[in-house]
């Protein structure tokens, strides 16, 4: 049965260390979730897909969280958490990608816990990406 | 037990007053919903972080909701929504920060009631915002 | 009873095409969703409330899905998609709007079966959109 969970996260965190310590207190392996909040700086990155690598960038500055999505599955035995994130400037101006982290001025989890067997990400060469596995 | 619905949202209602009216209708003190559909004018608000307040902005003409993510706790012992969205213009291109309110043209709202002991918003002295008391 | 899954879409397909599979295969006919993942090209609309047209625009290139929210119900007795999308570049820069269709790099579906009724849509002389019947 899925339980869902709102969850504030802790001022000052990182904010994929917070979603994964989340999921740890709650053994939560299988599951989906948004945030909302703001952010004081942030890590993002661009999966290049003809050179099959991740790009990088930092943000410093003050963000709101527009829009964060993401889930929990299992990658090479571990739990990891996949999100991507969407940011606006004080003008109102927006960048986003796929998150890698960023400190939170504050942060409201909506996560869904699937309470299921977790799905497993494997590499994809066709990718380069890790993805779940057939089932 | 967590429910779970889909509400259309009425025609030239504010989104904020009819996700509040929504949740008034159905008793959802907890919980957490999406919208997509579009507005004819949206007020927007970014959260000054060093200054603590919110600095505010509206937007007129008409924007589709490319995202809107919210929740339902309590704050002053009354029901209170939080919610973030980015719109889209003609062109494609995006605004987006904390939702004050909107005209709608249409809106379809996801919402999920977590059916539990609602959160309650407290004043936190570090941000300046009203966050979720510790449970 | 609402379920909820995880489903990663297929490299190379249509992302509303693979919905519209995923809720086919699951009967899935009322029901909301997220995305995350990546496009190599997309096709997004922009809905004109003076005109009451939607006006299209096709990008090619290497996307981000930085957010992507929709729904299922039923329009001329047909499961029918509607779905919103946030996409960013290489530079983070975002575009988005009404979702039409683009190639799935990776996708990764979050979604949720209300196990009800279906919602009906019907022509909207205010509008000029496909909304839900009141019911």
């Amino acid at each position: 049965m899925p339980k869902m969970m709102m969850v504030g996260l802790e001022y000052g965190s990182d904010i994929m260390d917070a979603i994964r310590g989340v999921a740890a207190d709650r053994s939560i392996d299988s599951g989906f979730f948004s945030v909302i909040g703001a952010l004081s700086s942030a890590n993002l990155a661009y999966y290049d897909q003809t050179e099959k690598v991740y790009r990088k960038r930092s943000f410093e500055g003050a963000y709101e969280i527009a829009s964060c999505t993401g889930n929990i599955s299992l990658k090479d035995g571990e739990r990891f958490i996949h999100a991507h994130i969407v940011l606006a400037d004080e003008n109102y101006n927006l960048i986003g990608g796929h998150l890698l982290g960023g400190r939170i001025f504050a942060a409201e989890l909506h996560i869904t816990d699937l309470e299921e067997k977790a799905h497993v990400r494997d590499y994809d060469p066709v990718t380069g990406l890790f993805l779940w596995r057939r089932s």
